[in-house]
């Protein structure tokens, strides 16, 4: 395999501001999300705590869809700890354990600095590995919010997508303008200083993102959603090219009419790959909700599908084994 | 360049006995050892002490060598915490946070098998990697203590170096008896249960390469002196197959009389490469101190000399790029 999966978790307090984030039961436990996700891609079940990645609707992680392409297509994963509340309890690779501040009351990454440059120098490092490509996925819930800030502030008129069907757009344009007041900054204001944009308003995965692409030269597959706008963003504005770039995501992402992925992505200048899932079949409620603009996107999931598809898999074969682990998640959830 | 250096930081509090270790300017400075090794070969100097990596006797770290060889076959390194009192400044990748216990007085490593387990998932995932080898070098105060007590709890009549011209042989024996005397065993008594050696006397450097190869199946390179004579024999105990293992060290080691890394290769069935690096020409006393037996080994010296040789440089050159970096430390040095 000549590609390197990393998966890199974050959190930002912007998570615990109430209805911004779904990605966890309660705003509280959208703490431990990042950590649970990386341990459900190589344990049956996550480690910190004792419960099924599966929320009370029934709705899986994302991360079943990256489990599920890495059992078919066997490609190597490091986690990479960006910035979280707790250490996963799986090997990764630590950058920072500082987490993203509440914009609204503070510069939500003073950080960012230092992770850049331990997160470059990582990519360094791999950058010698023969491989050809890194495929970089995220965890982190509220980074949807993050992300757009930062677009905002660099000049976009964007809006993210969100893992409800419903986009708190509302909710998360008045936290965002909050922020702008406190930092006494408009629109399009930071879109020359795209590390003051990150400083104010971003979150650590945005920075280790930002600085393993600085560090590896060779392709980088962006793999998330309108998150991945934030970090391609401010890469161009560094003066990247984009032509080593390119952001996969899921169907579910492209087709969200509350969200502009395509519209800035073709603004930003980046290509994109949309993986052709469908659960419309799934004998799974959970499941088949994905198709109604639950989840969609996260842990790389689309990025995942590339990399099995790349390795003669079928989107289809992917969603089997989505089923499959699912139903495995099922049996387990009846012996509790 | 398809080998990838591993660099294994541990920490034992047998370092702190007085006399046991010289790998820091005191007993209690031992402890910063390992992370400021690391820092040293991504950084002009460590970050975690303000100080040049080099005794008060100007006798330098080994990782100058290390340092040296990278810079001349830029190969890439993966710093890993198997378990120290501190985190490095510089990205790696966290198997634990637990130094070993004074095995004098209780169980050394009781979490042996959290260590083994999580780098063996790390090691797994290198294996999908399109590489060829791993060269797997550590930075341990104390270990030859640990690992002289693992070899003879297996049955072995080992002496392990020492990073000091006299050998504190002596003291190093009466340590571990007073090991085997409070675990109530006997030299060779554990012959049959390596990791119950391991948990008794270990250190968690050597639980982490034990996971490591145990993870990754393609060839290894333990980058070590003595101290990876414990590995070799643990994972020899354990059922490996020795024929794609390999010892790389340096000259001072194999021609270490106090020691008998020679003989217990042999006995163990593991080859051995040499590092051929003179510094005896050198214009710094420091350096060519390493003629009269003082540091040796360390940092994986040997095996990332090793990795310059199959580079095409030549252990010359090495040498000549080590008086480069130690020249280099000396203004440092003289500006503070």
């Amino acid at each position: 395999m000549e590609s390197l999966f990393l998966l890199v978790l974050g959190n930002t307090e912007i998570s615990t501001i109430p209805g911004i984030s779904v990605a966890g039961a309660t705003p509280e436990l959208t703490k431990i999300t990042p950590v649970a996700d990386a341990e459900y891609l190589f344990h049956e079940k996550p480690l910190t705590i004792d419960a099924i990645p599966v929320t009370p609707e029934g709705h899986p992680t994302p991360a079943i869809i990256t489990k599920a392409a890495k059992e078919l297509a066997d490609f190597p994963i490091i986690v990479i700890r960006g910035g979280t509340y707790l250490a996963p309890l799986v090997p990764h690779v630590h950058i920072s354990d500082v987490v993203g501040r509440d914009f609204r009351k503070e510069i939500a990454l003073p950080e960012f600095g230092e992770i850049i440059k331990r997160a470059k120098l990582f990519g360094e490092e791999l950058n010698k590995l023969p491989i050809k490509e890194l495929v970089i996925g995220e965890s982190t819930p509220g980074g949807t919010t993050t992300a757009q800030a930062v677009l905002w502030a660099l000049g976009y008129e964007a809006r993210t997508s969100s893992a409800s069907p419903n986009n708190p757009q509302e909710l998360k344009e008045r936290v965002i303008m909050e922020g702008f007041n406190r930092a006494g900054i408009e629109k399009g204001q930071l879109s020359e200083k795209p590390l003051e944009a990150l400083r104010q308003f971003g979150d650590p995965m945005i920075a280790t993102v930002v600085g393993l692409s600085l560090g590896f030269r060779k392709d980088i597959v962006l793999a998330g959603g309108t998150q991945m706008l934030a970090v391609s963003a401010i890469l161009k504005a560094l003066g990247e090219d984009m032509k080593r770039f390119m952001i996969a995501t899921t169907r579910w992402v492209v087709n969200d009419r509350s969200a502009t992925f395509v519209e800035t992505a073709r603004e930003i200048g980046i290509i994109t790959y949309s993986a052709d899932l469908d659960f419309s079949n799934s004998k799974f409620k959970g499941l088949r909700d994905y198709e109604r603009g639950y989840v969609k996107e996260g842990v790389g999931a689309g990025g995942a599908t590339w990399l099995a598809v790349k390795s003669g898999f079928s989107p289809e074969d992917v969603s089997e084994k989505v089923e499959e682990l699912y139903e495995r998640l099922m049996r387990m959830k009846s012996l509790t």
